[in-house]
This record gives C-alpha cells, sequence and structure tokens, in this order.
C-alpha cells in the first residue's frame, strides 16, 4: 500500500493540480503539506485540497491559508471533527491505547516518528495517533515491517499491561496488522519458509499444507510482534504512563511534548541497530 | 453493531430532523427519547418519529407528545402490537424465558439494565425483555462482552433450569449470541489464540486449521456463557421464580416492579468487579 | 416452518379478505376453516377461497357453503383429485405406509392428531395423511420434534416392519425429516454438542470439524427417530394390521373411525409425559 | 426421474391433446401408444404426435394411421434413423452389448421387459434395447433399483465376458446407472448408512464425512450390480450367444423372438423373488 | 471428442453443403476429403470449404481444384503457412521429437497411421504429425486408448532419450493426453477402480476421497503410457534415428517415405495383437 | 508467456504496421528493434512505435529517428522517465540488487544476456536490468527454465548474501518467478512427480494431493533455484561488489561495461553445459 501511494514529489504535483485556480496565502507551502501526507492517495489529496478552500471561505478569506490545509488534513485523516461523548472508563482506556502507540513508534526509531496523539474523538476514531515518516521510503527490511507490527500492536498490548484485559477499541489496528502480515507472507516472501515464492493465488486453487503454512506464518508473525510490545511496554511503563496522564490532561500532545516527555528513553528496535550494521557494509 | 449505530448525540440530532415541521407537546424530551434508543440506527429512529406522529393523529392531538414516541418506541423495537394467541402451557415457559433474561440482566450489573419484562406477544415476538444502557459506551472489554452472551442466553438457561428441556423459542437469542462471538473472535481478537490479529478473510482462503481455530473458540465462548447462566439462575432460582410468577400475573413488569422483586440479589459479574480495580489503577 | 405461517387468528382474517364480496352460506364457519389450515401461507389460503368459489359454481350455488370450502381445503392440501392406477402390490404398500403415519401420530399424542387418511391418490401423492394441529403452538420442545420426526418417518418403518424392505415412496417425508432436524441442528440449539449457538453460516467458511458435527447429529436424529418408530410399529403390529386392512376395504378413514380402529391404544411419547411434568412445576 | 413423468392416463390425455384437430385412422389406438411410451414427458409425446403427422403426410395419407405413431415413437426414442458404417469388429462388439442387456431384462423378470433390439444404428446410438414396462409403477423397493441397475450395466458385462476388455461405447449406460444410484443414495434414503435421511444439500455445505459416505454408498451399489452383471451373464452364455449371433444375422430382433431364443432361461432376481413373499404377507 | 465429431458420411455431406454454389473441378473428389478429415468439426470443414475457394481464386481458377482442397486441409490441421525461425538446436529436437510420434504410430498398429511427418513451422506449432484413421471408428477398447496417448507423449519421450531432457515443446501433446485420461476415468469408466460408475459431478460436490481416485488413475495411465513410450522408442532407437536425420535432411516426410524408413519395424501393441483374439471369438 | 508473444518477424511486421505513415529518418533500423523487443505484446510495440512519434515531435522533427524508438522503449519496458527521490540506504541495497541480477545472468550463460543496469528509477521500478535474448527461442529445457529462475531471484539473494536481510523489493521478482513454476509444474510436466501431464484444472476440482504436489514441487523448484542463487552470487562475491560500486558511481552500465567488470569471470550453467552435450549428440 505505501508502494502504491504517490511519493513527495508525486504528492506536491497532486496539490498543484488541484489549487490551480485556488489563490494561494504567501504561508502556504505545499511541500510541506506534501511532506505531512505520506501514504495518501490522490483522491485524498484532492479531498484535502476542496476542504481548504471550504474552511478558507467559511472563514471569510479570499485566499486559502496554511492553516486551512492543516485543518483539512486532519478532517480527511482522522474524519470530520464530531465531539463524541465517551464515559471517564473509556477516556482512561483510550488514554493508555494511544499512548502505547505513541511510546512505540518512539522505541522503534525514525521508521514511524509520532507527529500528534490526541483522545479526542474524530469521526469513527476514538483517538488517535498520527505518524508522519520523516523521509520518503521505498524499501523496507523484514525487520522494519515487523517493528511497524509493533506499532500497531502497541495500543491493544498497553491495555492489556495497564489493565490486565483487552477492548475491542484495537479491531482497527488488527486489521492493518493482518494486512501487513499478510502482504509479508503473501507477496514479499518474508515467511520463515517460503523465501522465494508468493503464495497469493487468483485462478487456482493452492492446497491445504500452502494455506496452514500461510496462516502459520502470519500467526508467527503477529504474536511475537504482540509479544515484543507487551515487553517493552511493561519494561518502559514509566514513560508510557506520562504520556497517559498527559492525555488525560491535555487530551491531545504534538511532536514535541512528546519529545520532552520521551527524554530520557532510547531506542529498541532490531531494525534500526541492524541498519546501522548495513550502512557499515553497505559503505566499505 | 453497537459502533455502527449513531450515538447519543446522533440520535437526538436525527431524531430533531425527523421532527422538524410536527409540533412537539412541551413535555416531549427528544433527549430523553435519544437516550432509550441506544443501539436503534437512523431508518429505525425515523420510523419512532412517523409512528408518533401517526399516534398523535389517532387521539386527535395537534401536537405529538411524550406519551406517542414511548408507544412508537416500542412498536419499532417490538414489533406492532398483535395479541396472539398462546396456550397455557406455552405461557409458563415464556414467563420464565423472559424472567431468565431480566434477572441475568440484573445480575451482570450495569452493563445492559432491564426497562421492561413483558410476555405479551408482539409481531413475531412472544415475549420481550427491553433492555436500556445508561450510558453510551463505545469500547467493550472481553468480560463485558461475555457478560452480554450470558443475557443473551439466560432465556434458554432458564427453560433448562425450570423444566429440564428447551425449545426454539431460543433461536433468535442463540443467533445474536453467535453474531457477538463471530465479531469477538473474527475482529476484535478476543479468542484464547489469536490475540493480536484479525480472522476474517475477504479475498483468500483460509486454512482448514484457522476455521477450525475460529469455531472452536465461538464454541467455547457461548458454552462457557451458558454454563455460567445456568449456574447463575440455579443459584438465584427464587429471584427467578418471583418474576416469572410476576409476570403471569400481571403481564408486564416496569424498572421498578423489577427493582423491588430484586431488591436483595447482588451482582456477579466477573466484568463489573474487575472495572473496579480497573478504576483504581487508572486513577492513580 | 409453522412458526413463519400466520396464527389461528391471521388466517381467519386472511380468509375473510380473500372472501369479502363473495357471499357466504349459512353454514360457513370461517374460523372452523381456519382452526384446519394451520401452517398454511397466506397464498394457500387465499386459493382455497378461490377454490371454493369455483367448486360453489361448478354445483350452480350462489353462495359458497361450508362443503366447497372443505373440498378446496383438501385440493389444495393434497393437490387436485386424480385418479392414478395404482397396481395392487403398490396398493398393500400405500395402506401400511399411510397406516404407519396413523399410528404413530396416536402414539406420540396430542401435537399433531390425524384428520383423515386415505390411499386413493391425488395429484403428487399417491396417499396421504391430513394432521391438524388441536391447538395453536409456537413453542416447541426437543422431544416434540423428535416425536414429528417419528411421525414423518413412520411410512417408511411400516414398508420395513410389514415387507422387510423400503421404497422410494418415502423420499418426501425423508426431505420432510431432514430439513427439521437441519433446523434442530442449524438454528435451534438442540443437538447435543452445541446447545448455545447457531451453526448456520452465510458470509464466511465454517471448519470441516464443525460441518461433521452438523452432519453427525442431523444422523443421530433422524436414526434414533427411525429406530424408535420401527420399534413402536413392531409393537403395536396389530393396530397397525387393523388400520392398513381397512384401508385397503373403504380406502380413505376419517378421523372417527381411526378413533375406534386404535381404541385400546395408549399413547406411548416422551414428550408427552414430560409435558405433564412441566406443566405440574410451571403451576406451582 | 419415472416418478416425474405422466402416468399412463395422463400420456394418453396428453396424446389426446396433440392429436386433436389431426384426423386419427381407425387403426389409431392412443391407450395402446401411452402404453408404450411409459417414461417419456409431455415434450416427447408432443413430439411424437407431430412426428406422425408428418410420417402420414409424406406417405401422402389424410389420416394419422397407428403405423405412423409407431415409427415416430421409434424415432423419438433413439433419433432419427440414419445409418453409419460401424466396423465388422464394432458390430461384433455391438451385438454382443446389445444381448447383454436383453439377456439382463429377462433374467431380472418383469421389472423392464425388452420390446426390441437391434444393432442397426440410429442417432448418437449405435444400438439400443428398447424397454417398455408391463404395468405402470410408481413405488420401487431397493432390490428393484438393484435390478434395474444390473440391465444398465450388462452391455459392458456382456463385452468383458465375452472380449475380456470393455469399450467407451457404454458410457451412456454407466451414466444412467450412476444418476440411479444417486438418487437411491441421496434421495431415496436406500443406502446402507443413512436409512431416514437425505443427503443432498442445496444452500449449505456437507461435510467430508458425509460425502465420502454418499461416494461410497453409491460405488457400492453399482460395483455389486457389475459383479451380478458379470456373474450372471457367464452362467448364461449360452443365451447370450444366441442372441448376439441372432443379431449379427438379422440385426433385429422383437419381443417375441427374443422368447423363443430365451424359451427355457428362468428369471433370477432377488427383487421378484421377494416381490412374492411381499404379496403373500401383504394379502394376509 | 470423436464420438461428437461427424462420421464419414456426415462429412462428406457437410463438405456438399458448403461446396454448393461453388463449381468443383473434375478431380474434386469430396469422398477423399471427407476421409483424410475424421474428427473435424463442423465448422472446421466449413472453414476448410472456404479456404480452398480463397486458394483457388488467388491461383486465377475458376474452379475449385482438389489441390486447392488439400492445402487448405493443411491450412486448418495445422494453421496458416507461416516461416518461423528456429535455431539449429532446436531444430534437432523438433526433428526428434516429430520421429517419436511417427514411429509411435507405426508400432500402435493401424489405430492411427501416419499421413506426413513436417518440422516446417506452421502457425502455433513448431513441427507436427498428421495422423489420419484408415477406418472410421465409433468404439474404442481401454487398450486402443492406451495405445492412443503413447503416440500423444512419445514427442517427449523421444527427446528424454536421445537428449536427456525435456522441453516445453510437449504441453499440447500432454493437455491432450490429459483430457484423453479424464474422458476414460470420468466418462468410461477404463480406472482400475470404478469400472461401473462415472465420476463427473455437475451439481453436488465429491468427496476428497472419490478426487484422489480420479487423480490416481489419471497419473496412472499417463505415467504408464509415457513408460512404455520411453522403453519402445528406446528398443527402436535405430528406426528413431533414421526418421530424425530424414526430416533434418528433407524436412517432411510422406507416408510413402516413412513407410520405407520404417520397413522392417513390427507392431508392438497389446491392442492389436487382442483384437486378432477377439476376432477369432466373436467370429466363432 | 514467452511462446504467447510474437516472434522476430512478427514483431518487424507489427512495427511497420504501426510506423506506416509516418516518415522514418534513414538511420531507423526497424528489425533491430524487433530484435530488442523479445517478449513485448503487439499493444507494447504499438506503444513503442506511438511513443516515438511524440519524442521525435519534442524534438521539432519531421522524421521519427532511431534514437526516439530507443527512448520509447526505455519508456515502454520501464515506463515513464520519472525521478524518485532513494534515500542513500535503499541506494545501495538497489545497486546490489541490481548487481545481483547482472551477474547472475551472466553466469547461466547465454540464455538471457543482460544488455544494461541502472539504479535511476523509472515509473514503478526503482531499478531495473534489462534483458534481451540473443536469438529467437521457442523451445526451453527444464535445465534453461530453472536457470531462468535464479536470473529472477538474484536480486533478493544478492541482498541477503551482502545485507543479511532482505526487501520487498524482490515482490516483483518472486511473482515471475512463481508464474514460470506454476507453468513448469502445472503446463509443462516438468515436475519430478507428474512428467506426462498437466494438473491444471478448469471445469472440475482437482484432488488435496495433488495441489498439494503442485505446490510442493512449486516450492522446490524456487527453493533450489534461491539455493543456487545464494551460492553461486557468494562464490561470485567480487564481481557482485565491482558491479554494485559502479552502479553507485555511475548509476547506469550498459553491455560492454558489464562486460569489462565481468571479465574473468566464466559460466557456470548446468544448462548450457549440457546443451554442448546435446549438441554433440544431436548432430551425430
Amino acid at each position: 500500500v505505501l508502494v502504491a501511494a504517490p511519493d513527495l514529489a508525486g504528492r506536491e504535483e497532486i496539490l498543484g493540480v488541484h489549487t490551480r485556480g485556488k489563490p494561494l496565502g504567501d504561508d502556504v507551502d505545499l511541500k510541506a503539506i506534501a511532506r505531512q501526507t505520506a501514504g495518501l492517495t490522490g483522491a485524498e489529496l484532492e479531498n484535502i485540497a476542496n476542504e481548504a478552500a471550504i474552511f478558507a471561505g467559511r472563514s471569510g478569506q479570499q485566499r486559502l491559508r496554511q492553516v486551512d490545509f492543516e485543518e483539512a488534513m486532519e478532517r480527511v485523516v482522522a474524519g470530520l471533527q464530531q465531539r463524541r461523548v465517551v464515559t471517564e472508563k473509556e477516556r482512561r482506556i483510550l488514554a493508555y491505547h494511544e499512548a502505547g502507540h505513541a511510546v512505540m513508534s518512539h522505541l522503534t526509531g525514525d521508521l514511524l516518528p509520532v507527529h500528534k496523539v490526541t483522545i479526542v474523538s474524530r469521526g469513527q476514531a476514538l483517538g488517535y495517533t498520527l505518524n508522519l515518516p520523516t523521509e520518503e521510503r521505498y524499501l523496507h527490511t523484514t525487520e522494519e515491517f515487523e517493528d511497524l507490527l509493533k506499532v500497531y500492536l502497541a495500543g491493544r498490548a498497553a491495555e492489556q499491561v495497564v489493565f490486565g484485559r483487552v477492548t475491542n477499541g484495537a479491531a482497527n489496528d488488527l486489521e492493518k496488522a493482518t494486512e501487513l502480515t499478510r502482504a509479508m507472507v503473501f507477496d514479499y516472501g518474508m515467511s520463515n519458509a517460503a523465501a522465494s515464492r508468493t503464495m497469493r493465488a487468483d485462478n487456482y486453487a493452492l492446497s491445504e499444507e500452502t494455506k496452514r503454512l500461510r496462516d502459520q506464518e502470519q500467526a508467527r508473525l503477529t504474536d511475537e510482534a504482540f509479544a515484543e510490545a507487551l515487553r517493552l511496554l511493561q519494561k518502559h511503563r514509566a514513560a508510557l504512563d506520562r504520556i497517559a496522564l498527559a492525555l488525560l490532561d491535555k487530551e491531545t500532545l504534538d511532536k514535541d511534548e512528546l519529545a520532552e516527555l520521551l527524554g530520557g528513553v532510547g531506542q529498541e528496535s532490531r531494525s534500526s541497530e541492524t541498519v546501522g550494521t548495513v550502512r557499515a557494509i553497505a559503505a566499505e
């Protein structure tokens, strides 16, 4: 899915196309917007441009301002602003769930840095963590995808670590994790058992053995990632509590606030460690 | 299914839309109606607004009264009032079946409090128990869903405990229980064996082993809930008899009558107990 | 299927609708007709009303008489009167087949009392036994459905007991029995192994194990019912012979003639026995 | 399939309908034609009536004669007269194949008596044996269907007995035998393992075990019938040779010629023997 | 498939239909053309007639000559004349591949005599062997179909015998062999395990065991035929070399040239041997 | 797939068709273009002709030049020129990935010689290796297809050898390898277990055993090819490094530069060795 989306240059170009004929304020930086919308499709970018125009119009502005684009981005990413009444109990679970994502993003290095965490509900989502990659990435190693799995599963892991039980709030995270392991096992040959072939079948039937192998490898990848997520959040429980309490207090934390709260916490990622090694080798 | 329905604010708004242009009596409290219709869809809410107008018209009223909305709510929830001739034997089974639901709702705490129980047939339903949640809920723990299963299965459990045999009258309850366990196992990762992945498959085939795991976990969840429902109703047989006899006598019991009959009966729910603990932890 | 059909009041109402505008004789008792048509659909009731008008017309009558409705009911239930030439050998098998149904209906109590038995062919059916329930029933226990299975399978059982071999004449009975066990196992949770969940699947695949369980339980239910039907007909062979010989002699036996021939034969039904117990318990 | 076709009276009626408006010769006996067309559908009977009119027209006749109907019947049953060039070797195989059917029809009694055997090719069929039942039959016992299987498989059995090898000429016979065992096992409960239920499934999936059972029982029925056909033809090899040589000589044998050639050969059928017993019992 | 195509008389008739209105030269012998086109469908025969007219037109002829039909036949059988550039290495493989088919046709007797062999590419085919049956055949024994399998597989067998490796050039031959074994096992009851029933299923599901049996028998038939083809070509390697070298030299060999090269080579076919025996038996 | 595409002459003809009406420069050599586009479809060739016209137009040329066709060929093969920003880390992985393909193409002889290698991204591809066959080939041995598999898998193998981990960059290579093994096993009879039959099924169900066999053989073929690719690249690590470093330096390497860098490296292919032997045998 990451591969199919337009790249940085492509996104800037698409934004240019859809703001053609709309006067832009001096502060508008399409490149910056493009940088913050990695992974979005062309249709979603068009949507952002249109929403920005609507916001500007509502504010009685002739020109589209950077703030209009930012509001539009949030709406498209997390749905329309709509306050939901959540119970106090749900609010606490939410705070820890989102804190779990944030802490794990930090622990797994620069793969998927956190831009913003909130427990203010938007659209379908009760809360959300906005991740923006620092640089465009096309190639991912198995180890990096495994880190990504940990980030997806860290919300549920935090619920388990703190409350000893889990909720249906992680349904969407589980779906994302399952889709990723599916691609890893079916398309990328990243299972232990089938490193040199795909296991997707369109026009013919696979054997029961192959289907079992696929399911087994998918299960192994998510189980290991979830176990690792549990271990890491238990180890960094103090950081998890700090962020959760700050969320209960302020509701939304931006990049800088997170950085301060996660100050002394180092990275714990097999992928980033090895990346260092790789660089050394590749640079020789 | 609970998640897909509009929330409290959404329901009030929807009711507002569908009563626009219809004069409302001073006693009409749309927020109260919204509070009593959690889980209903927009179409069902529209239906209630239309039915209320019809009732008001039949009573020769210019304005819609709160009583019209209440009658309309019942019709939509349990179908149109239509007297069915049930045998005396069926009436007794019905009374215990509905009493089972009511007792279990009480035992599992404030998750799904009972508003009304009746053995007067309406539409397809021979009798029914009307549950209205006290507060809007979005997140549910595994333990809460397990309590919900017990409430669904308590009608059949009561038949088994009292008569030593079961009827086809629980078919709809079983379907609801099966749908819930399906979501728990397929989507929410609430099975013992797959806590970190979904097991729904749209475009490809799952292995026999995964399908077996899904069925096994669904069976385990309902079997355990049914066994627990049997145990709890045997333990609280006196309360069950009290409510069943009152139903045979009065046919319909409201919230207050139920409260009186269930006076000394405490709650027996793993989920609500732990919720207390959770609150303690989360509040620290 | 019994549940989906209109109830007594509904049938009377439907008959009223379809006789509107048709003058009815003084002897016509729509309630009685409704009582005799339990299980029929609205379309079939409309069919009866129309057929009755045709019969009256053919007899040169201005008004529809009760006898027109009775002829119409028979046509709709068993097809149009059409004499088929059956061999003498087939006639004997038929007589015992239908006698089997009749004896078993008697043995299983008031669940499905026999109104008429005939070996005169009508439509597709070579012979038939007309069962009319004495009272409206909505709820059925497992044991009552098991009795119903015995009635369905008693035709084949009689062939086996008397001739030591079976024919294709029971194909329709087997289909009805299979449909009933399917509902018991798939929808009503009446299998030994799955008392608290349904086993019907629309949008996803069940495991082989669950499918095996379903088939096994369906097979057990029909096998046990068939074995019991064989045992009961062997025990009551004399009554079976009396009815079969009377059928070979008179071709058609009505309720009173059957009652006389089954005079000294008691009921043998686990379900009706327990029903007594249930009543005692429930009445306390 | 036999059951679905119209009966004797129905066929006579249908022939009456389709010859209405066509003048019939004095010798035309529609009842006789109906008697010779058991198993044919309404469409095929209509076809016969039309073909007869065409034959009469070709012969310059104003009225349809009995001979026109007889020619028409043959065309409909075995296709249009069309001479195919078969090799001498094929002719010998054909003669024994058809002789096998004829001998087996005789051995299995009056179930399916042979009217005519020929090795003159017609339409798709290289040769054929025309069976006409002596009386209308609706009910068939398991044993009678087993005899029918032997008749279907006797063509191939004769090839095997005489030439020690088999040909693709029996493909249609095998299909008919397979369809019959399918109905016996799926619909009529005539398998050893499932005497009281059907095993056809329209809207849901059967278990692998049930599918295995079905296939096993179908295989057992055809295997046993084929083995018995081989045994009977070896035992009656002399009769088989007599009929095959007569066919090679005359190409077509009618009922009387067959009767003469099979003069001293008795019947060997479990079903007809038992039928005698059944009659005795049923007549008591 | 052989059975479904029109026979000799049918083909001549079809050719007559499609040349109606086209003047034919005196040398045109439609019966001869029909004799050379056994197995072709009506559409393919129509195609030949049209192609012949086109060839005649190109040659400036008013009448269609026999040579036009012969060119047309080749085009329809092997596709349009189109020279492909094959490498020297491929040419050698082709020569042995086609020589394999030719030698095997000879060894298996008069079942499928070779009319022409060529390594000149036409249409999709790089080279081809044209087989024309000497007489019309409707019935085939199991042994004859087994011989046919050897002819189909002899191209690949020759590659294996001579070069010790195989190519994708046999893909079409394998498909034809698989289709034939499918008919033998599914429709003709020519497997070891199911001599009396078909194993094709349209409207219902076969068991895994039956599907395994089908695949097993198909595999056995082709494996045995391939092993026998290897054995026979090794034994007759000298003949294989003679024909391959002649093909490399002349590119095309006709019936007479083949006969000369295969002069001293006898037939090696279980089917033709037994046919002799069969004739003796059948002629007695 | 190679077989279905037009051959050399066909491609030249197709190019001729699609350049009709477009003036060609004197230097345009359609035969040379056809030689460089083996494997392309007619639609892709048409695309090249149209793109060449567009390039010529952009350059203000009246006539299409050879350089226009060459640019067009690259665009069609690797997509439109579009610079993507790849990270330094990705660039290193890319260089080794493409170097792996190039080295393996060299090692497997003249089967698929490398024309150009680049790490400049084009369209979807981050980098690519352009292979052009030296001569038209129709027939391929099993051993040649196995070499082709090694070339497909050498990109991933190089990642593994150098960095000790793999990326999703090989997804397309794995798909090509899987399609090839599918054809080998399903259509060409090149599996160990089924040398004489196809294993593709359109209208009926294959057994689980056959499906397992297919998957097993596909897995074996790719696993062996991948293991061999790893072994060969480890052995020729120096050559791999030379090409990767040259790519990091120059970004694109043509045929001559590759030849120089691979100067002293011999071929290591079972297929080409044996081809020599084959030639000797076939030439005798």
